[in-house]
């Protein structure tokens, strides 16, 4: 398969674990985000929302928006599983996933830190309390959860990884990006580092791509 | 079953949809959004988030996030199927939800609109600036890809109504909630009437709720 992405992204980040995990050979092109590449009309026609990941399987059309990217993986390579087969816990681990890839990842990216910057003419520091509130209300909510409902094992929902750590560690690894004050979140810290210590987790991430800083 | 809702919310709204289409009946409480019920502790103790809607099915723990709920509800009541079976066709109904679910509508929930007011200490006009031009953007990914896929038929992917539809409409009704122009996006309008054409959907509305203003 090949998908245009970037080594910032937290979606094309879900989507290069998944892929990994599946063990589907994968070439990412990366979009310049900040240089304003997904705004081109060479990649509106590919996507018109402007937004990485899309990935392309064969000759079909482009595949966007990075939930639904897995649940085609899934669909499609059912071989290694992202969801549990139990219907309450598949419910319960896409939740998890949607409290980060909902309601959370969305309010920061570039699109929308643009528009409140220009529209509001924050500098650059007043702007980042609202992104840091963003990650620390997901987190928290994150935290909670998964310290205190039962279906929390290893991973987020039981002992094997499902979206909702896919979606945990790309949160997880925009707190480093971002200087969010992680402490107080050691359930989530304790997930994403078992996520990171596995192979399709830790060549995925987002510092061992290229564009990334060194 | 039961839920937690709130006749403005868009993401209990499409979940009323998904439980008249599956003909499973339900009562649902109103959290009042405005009065903060929502962030009550025993509101709190159902959903750390503090955020409807919450699902009861039985005696199990709360089922939460909007789109997680659609999916629980498809694979515990196939019989209305709210996907279609084709993988392809399947990953677009959801590319197209989650331009909604994920990047349009979590931007202008109440928990972002309290914080950017407080924060940046914005008049309520300002601070609709924000909320229209979530909605605009939105709506603006919706109408180019709905115009110019094969995929659309009479709904959002074909001629049968998917999660993107249940998105779509949920939008829908917030533009004239918010104030949104909606005149540049004709296809969106089309099959948001055509959805709202029917019982299931129409019985859904947030303003045939209680709670609702007349």
């Amino acid at each position: 398969m090949t998908m245009y992405g970037n080594w910032r992204s937290a979606a094309a980040f879900r989507v290069r674990i998944a892929l990994n995990l599946k063990g589907i050979p994968y070439e990412e092109t990366f979009i310049d985000l900040d240089a304003g590449d997904q705004h081109k009309p060479e990649f509106r026609a590919i996507n018109p929302q402007g937004a990485v990941p899309a990935l392309f399987d064969g000759d079909g059309p482009p595949l966007t928006q990075s939930l639904a990217i897995l649940d085609y993986l899934e669909e499609t390579h059912p071989g290694v599983a992202l969801l549990p087969a139990e219907p309450r816990a598949r419910a319960r681990a896409r939740s998890l996933a949607q409290v980060v890839a909902c309601d959370t990842h969305p309010l920061y990216v570039p699109r929308v830190r643009t528009y409140l910057m220009e529209a509001y003419a924050l500098p650059r520091e007043r702007l980042m309390d609202f992104v840091r509130n963003a990650f620390t209300t997901g987190l928290t909510t994150l935290e909670t959860r998964l310290s205190a409902e039962d279906g929390t094992g290893r991973f987020c929902q039981g002992d094997a990884v499902s979206h909702a750590d896919l979606c945990l560690v790309s949160l997880w690894v925009g707190t480093g990006i971002f200087g969010v004050d992680t402490a107080p979140f050691p359930t989530v810290r304790r997930i994403a580092e078992t996520c990171l210590a596995e192979e399709a987790f830790a060549k995925a991430h987002p510092l061992r791509q290229p564009g990334a800083p060194r």
